[in-house]
């Protein structure tokens, strides 16, 4: 892998190819993985027994612990629209001491591109139906997710793989808009020297948040890297059981004609794969780069909230 | 350990001995560690070095996880008064298909009896100061802690020890109000075959929410079974590095005149050790009556919230 | 009026008698508007013209300003169980000064038993409608109310009247559970020398927030002193704008088989009549008492929420 | 008062001229009115008694009811750096029917550019000082203020007064950063036939909200248009009540030399006078110049907040 960076924008062939609405769905029917699993709502959580649980323990050598979580973002920005909410509800001056104790108020519309957080299976629904086949109508209302919440998930501990691509291309940062085909993901392991296995929780790196600390924060709903849909059945095909990274998985622009979200729809909708979106691996990377492993124990445990579609969270990883 | 539980009222002597304001303060100084570590807002959490977690990660046999975190509770009650709050902000029919959203707002108050929670180093002051010795009104403002905030704490991987004190006594729960002693701890730890060993982070099952479950919410801030503060040293002794539990650590009422929260103080502020309080260990303590081991990998990743007093968690145990 | 009052429970037959569903649905048939207005989800609210709006100013007679609005209550209980939220967002210490300021935070989930507020049009649906005969489920949504909102009320200023139920039954409170009938409105009209005439904003004073302050919060779910529906026709008759006090209107426990809130039903669903929840009338009764005049201008301005389904509002009377 | 109008830039001076501290502090003794009246948090509020109040009924006509508070802002942009919060809590599935319900949460932290709002004496403290002298650190806590809190204002009911200067200036809007000054009031009121009295709310229009609609928002904080302290006492000397308007009263940038906001300093520190932030005027301009009169019932009720700063409002002139 090269250590030459270059900061330049990316030369290859952006968001694209274009795919229409018609081979979009051929792919969805692909990898569905409806009525594999019970419990259904856990989805391709589902893959993670006990020996997945022993043989992620095992990866820890350095006892290094690297928090994935970006810090509680209570500033509005053009990638933080709903910023997050934190007072301050007793500063030793409420209720009587000894002693004086401080007490905070934490609250966010958490899903969007400045929070770290898991995706449950209830986020998204593909032409009206979850995961598993169920009328999103009828599953998710007023009083939250009657199918694939949060709660029905718990934590995950796994194996947790890095797919460092500006390292592997030489580059500070993969532009926003610059797709991961297939064959970067491939060519990610051979450089990487790791191979993604059934049950893993895949991370990608695109640099985002060194971006964002060098340049400043942009749209990153208008423009942002991540991976075209074209690589997501090389992952079904090694079995993940999650998906994320530093952006929200999907290539924006969309590349697919009608369809907004389209890693989403085909990781959470079809495959029953959650996602962690806006984590930030820069520290996971030198981590990684510093031992030469890109595999390490993950650990994501989502507030246990009743009927959540997801939750905020700070993943660790445990090199 | 007895197998036999009966449902009676402790028969012991309730949250005594009462305990001097003097004897308190000469307890705080005995166990004070201000000054010891750098950096000084991660307290004790600085015992817990990369040899720690590789330790801790080697615990792990079955490869079970158990979450600890109670379901996030948005019923106001005798025990949440401060009901955390969960809206949905998008049922699909918000931000335009496809796919189609479900997005919510989640949003809590967390201190006191009702969440799940980590109290960091600026939830609690004595007479003015934080632990270390800063002033509290010079350190924590409106815009938050600058010194023992959640953030500067991180992630915790540790080894984890139930003191399943209902198991050890055969009982079903202690009662609200009856009070742990050192020799309770001791007790425990050689009938329950474990030893609190340094940088571990110690839960005390005292039942509660097994006796929630069967009689009912109570005001657990008039009375809730905990440690009387003659534990406390022996805990320091042993070097712990996080304290927590089912209730919130103090036995109440507060054998201490003029301290409603006294094992707080003397963790928090004397010790630097943070808190776990008002986790669901039911399913814990099965998991290791069931393998006869009270020790396991313990996760806890708090919120990364620059500034916070502590946050929402779900603790995962594995074992 | 008698000025003789008892703290005695009321003698009378409580929140009877029983109504049947069938006779109900004659009821809304009867009372029932649709179709009269323009916008229609303004409701009776299009009964004020400009004309009423300067009679009512006419009222002002000495200046006396009247708030209705109840402290935001921030305590849960058990009348008020989703307690509002305050929080301090700035103390003087977050934006540099000069000059230094202070900013909070306001929250509630505002509709329930402890909040004074306004209930819109879209607030309520009988049998899946809302005033008009739209689909409810089509017609409100995550993003709010697409007809019936707050927004599309605005602000009402009208001629405001005062049924002190208590003074004139000489008694310091109804009793919870105690029915105001046709005939007790028709004695309070003549006992107080007032009229309810087209247009008015009609308010009952139950004398609940003397009863709390006396002896304590109780379930205002469970119990209230209210209207019992035979009233509505009577209020309908008199083309009521608005109706409200210090209850939410209805008599708790219901007395209509199968239907848990049937003033709210008729008021606001058959008659497009908004309500208000909750004010504390009792400085306005004494006001009128001393007065001798139980009419006044009323305002009620409510929060410009696109889409809301009501508004925490401070309802003013000037007499 | 001219008819034609350009949207041309302001060929003033813009802000200036500038002030020096020592100057503003000179301004801040010649308004002060510390001690004048009982009870002192209620301020310039004092002014408006009884008569006020009748005499303000007195001037309606037409009997038109025009509401001046902004659509509650839920997208952050930069005006609006801090959205406000609208979920619903209940779509008719959470609670049983009969009726449905249909429920909501509103929540904001209110000061700022972006919602219409009260700001009450606790607000604003210069060199550390409330309104009164008492010391901000003292009477403002994280439980909100013990001094000059929104609730002891309460409701207001006065006479308004519109000062329209882009339709005194034969322009659309004032362009951000044009200050209005003493000359510029005097000229208002001899235009537009109206003369400011005491107890009376004056209003200024900018034509923010105009200009916003037709070139889009922007960042308020940098640029607006508002008053040059040189005005204030003109304003201090007719003994006003309260002073708003469509910006937030301070021309920005501040003339004034370390003084950020110096009108809120002048007006609520100084005088007592609360603010109002953010109305939306022009439709009140519109009937203004429709019946070309400049005066009208105000009548501004905020939420009862036991401790607020301030309120978020929707104030209604009554012409």
């Amino acid at each position: 892998m090269s250590t030459t960076m270059s900061n330049g924008p990316a030369d290859g062939p952006g968001n694209g190819p274009a795919v229409s609405r018609w081979e979009f769905d051929a792919m969805f029917e692909r990898v569905r993985t409806w009525g594999r699993w019970e419990p259904a709502e856990r989805g391709a959580w589902n893959r993670v027994g006990a020996d997945h649980v022993r043989r992620a323990a095992a990866l820890v050598r350095s006892g290094t612990v690297v928090p994935l979580g970006r810090p509680w973002d209570t500033t509005s920005g053009p990638d933080n629209r709903k910023p997050a909410l934190h007072y301050m509800s007793d500063l030793g001056d409420v209720e009587a001491p000894e002693p004086s104790t401080h007490k905070d108020f934490v609250g966010a519309d958490y899903h969007g591109k400045g929070i770290s957080h898991l995706d449950a299976l209830s986020h998204v629904a593909y032409r009206g139906r979850l995961y598993g086949g169920g009328a999103a109508r009828e599953l998710v209302g007023a009083a939250g997710a009657r199918f694939g919440s949060v709660a029905a998930l718990g934590p995950l501990v796994t194996r947790g793989v890095l797919l460092d691509l500006p390292a592997v291309q030489g580059r500070a940062w993969l532009e926003p808009g610059q797709a991961v085909h297939a064959g970067d993901v491939a060519a990610a392991e051979e450089a990487l020297g790791v191979e993604i296995a059934e049950g893993d929780a895949v991370l990608l790196r695109t640099g985002r948040f060194r971006r964002r600390r060098e340049l400043g924060p942009w749209d990153a709903d208008a423009a942002c890297a991540g991976f075209h849909v074209d690589a997501v059945p090389l992952l079904a095909e090694r079995g993940i059981a999650l998906l994320g990274g530093d952006g929200d998985s999907d290539v924006r622009p969309s590349p697919v004609e009608g369809v907004h979200s389209p890693v989403h729809t085909l990781a959470v909708a079809a495959m029953g794969v959650p996602l962690l979106d806006n984590l930030d691996v820069e520290e996971l990377a030198a981590a990684c780069a510093g031992t030469d492993r890109y595999d390490f124990l993950l650990l994501v445990s989502p507030l246990n909230i009743p009927g959540g579609t997801g939750s905020p969270v700070n993943p660790v990883a445990v090199l």
